[in-house]
């Protein structure tokens, strides 16, 4: 008789974005005539930039005839783009990392469930709350001890450090589902303590490209010793509107427990290699050119998150984020249940947001907004927020 | 202190592909000039078809523009294309399997290997041996017991029905090392045991396109019961040239130990959904264009395979499958050990093919052969072989 994974029982009934998809298409049928405004699962809505539509061109018609055509390509990506991202993304800020650490992927969602194939399941979790509800499922599912790190307000979203040992630490900077980021001497605390206890870091900077304020690190890798203790996942999915596309990457050190050997044995038998085109897609992110135009993207995005936080301000309700990340996060009002303003926001205003207890405990009372609506549609939540607190 | 998981130091140390690639590439370091032939790793050679390639021209048009645009995809796949493979591949079988028991992913190693997430390690495995090695590492890495089973031609290469029960089974038909097919006779047995004792099949039919005898089953649901005992694996990879595109499917019926349920939570948080483009580019197989152009392809290697087969008798080898299937499987000449005989055949004729013993202890003295090269070169390959053999 076929034996399930004991976890499975121990998993909340649905996965978030799926539980809110539920809510929004019942309330659809009932109510078929609304105008609903997504700001709940972090999705881009700006089209791919030229540069990255070129590119992908290019490569369908590589696939179009048997001199240019691609098979198999390397589980670990192609050499051109794991030199272009060390090339890009850390050699210029003296990072030292090289490509044969670098593991290209369909996406920093699949790698960080994945990871976790590398592990025994008596490693202890430290996992922040609020969070990305996919560290703690994966988690869940494998038996996992997990310890929760409060993270609010006081310590500026980015938790105390544990006094006690822990074996692997998830910490995301700039921050989902808070917004917040996290300084140089905070992260250095956590490379010490990582380095004291033996602990790995799972640093998630999937949001980096939001980082505004020069003061703010953009990879862990920019605290001396972080080589030593952490891992990165990165994503293309919001630096370059990748969410369709599939494309992300793991920074894995060499010397890192054996884990780079280890994880390319994983990927060499579960992973058969990224997509050429949406690799190729990806490439075309470091041109002149396609950085550029990224760039005009995420600086429309960060421009909504402005709208947000003044649309909040003006509806009388505490919000913080949305600075350095595309994320903004606010209290609901009177200390009201977030699952319930979720329901309110929906049946009275038409705005999708997601409530914060669905990113843990320490969520409860707050929701999140997205900045990757479309402007005016920003604006047009912003008000009809405003009129709700107001009525 | 962070601890790995135990199985990978029972692993082989290397996956069986990339020690071939580095077997060809030390070789080529050393003899530089050497034109070398590989029919070692079944990778496609064609070019995609043309319908494919104006399908995913399409898409990545579609994500030019901000109404067109698509972020991201349901996990589970886009319904348009779940609906086009019941149309496609159950429907004319008579087989009964709806949109939402077919999981879209990027290709059936991904699925074979992230399946095991759902199990216990508790699980007894059952692996016919020779063997696509993925079965063998992905159970190894999590510590499950395995029973080979040896599958030889005094059985047809589909091996004996176990005396005791086992919790999961892995069959591949049209197979992979082998070439070998299931008649519908034997694939009834295995589903009488597996409902029999509750085992699991994991039913890989990725090759299923390649099938010409009218007689031999497609899918295992042609079998009266298997909904109840099986999953099937499938990939665009070899039917339609996606290797580089990445995209397959599985199918988990609805009232199956509620695995469908699971894996839709498993999905939900280790994967985002295929690309876009790959799974528009799949769509097109399902027109009545794509399927006649990707009949044109399989027809083409399986040309390539009965060249092979005759190659292969005038050298004096015995040699089977290749008239179902796009791979052939062939003794080595007088018992000779087969990795020597690789080596042989690299170094003296400049051939790459796969060792038996790499798919298990059962292929020993056997080597495998692929179709899915050129045919010219799959011509010269014999050519060389038997001039190798009578000199």
């Amino acid at each position: 008789m076929v034996e399930i994974k004991e976890g499975f029982s121990k998993l909340e009934h649905r996965y978030l974005f799926q539980e809110i998809a539920r809510k929004v298409a019942d309330f659809q049928k009932e109510s078929p005539g609304t105008d609903i405004i997504r700001m709940g699962i972090g999705d881009v809505t700006l089209p791919l930039v030229p540069a990255v539509i070129r590119a992908m061109h290019a490569a369908v018609e590589d696939m179009a005839s048997k001199e240019s055509f691609h098979g198999y390509g390397p589980e670990q990506g192609y050499d051109w783009l794991r030199e272009a991202i060390v090339r890009g993304d850390y050699a210029p800020r003296g990072i030292d990392v090289s490509a044969d650490e670098i593991f290209i992927s369909d996406g920093a969602k699949s790698d960080l469930g994945n990871i976790l194939d590398l592990f025994s399941r008596n490693n202890s979790v430290g996992i922040t709350n609020p969070v990305y509800p996919v560290y703690v499922d994966t988690n869940v599912i494998d038996g996992r001890e997990i310890h929760f790190i409060d993270c609010s307000a006081a310590n500026g979203f980015t938790g105390d450090i544990p006094s006690r040992p822990l074996d692997l630490v998830y910490l995301c900077y700039p921050n989902n589902p808070t917004g917040a980021v996290i300084t140089r001497e905070k992260l250095e605390k956590w490379v010490a303590y990582a380095r004291d206890c033996g602990a790995l870091i799972l640093y998630d900077s999937a949001y980096e490209a939001y980082i505004r304020d020069p003061e703010i690190p953009h990879s862990i890798y920019e605290i001396p010793g972080a080589k030593d203790c952490a891992l990165e996942f990165r994503s293309f999915s919001k630096t370059a509107g990748f969410t369709g596309i599939r494309c992300g990457y793991t920074v894995i050190p060499g010397g890192l427990m054996g884990l780079n050997a280890l994880w390319n044995r994983r990927q060499g038998c579960k992973f058969n290699g990224a997509s050429y085109i949406s690799q190729r897609g990806a490439l075309a992110v470091y041109t002149p050119e396609g950085r550029a135009q990224i760039q005009e993207n995420i600086d429309y995005y960060l421009g909504n998150a402005a709208i947000l936080r003044e649309g909040l301000e003006r509806a009388g309700l505490e919000a913080s984020g949305g600075e350095n990340a595309p994320y903004v996060w606010a209290r609901t009002p009177e200390g009201a249940d977030d699952w319930a303003f979720f329901d309110l926001l929906l049946r009275k205003a038409g705005i999708v947001v997601t409530p914060g207890s669905g990113f843990g405990t320490a969520g409860r009372g707050f929701f999140r907004l997205t900045a990757f609506a479309d402007r005016a549609r920003t604006k047009e939540a912003m008000e009809r927020l405003v009129a709700l607190c107001a009525g």
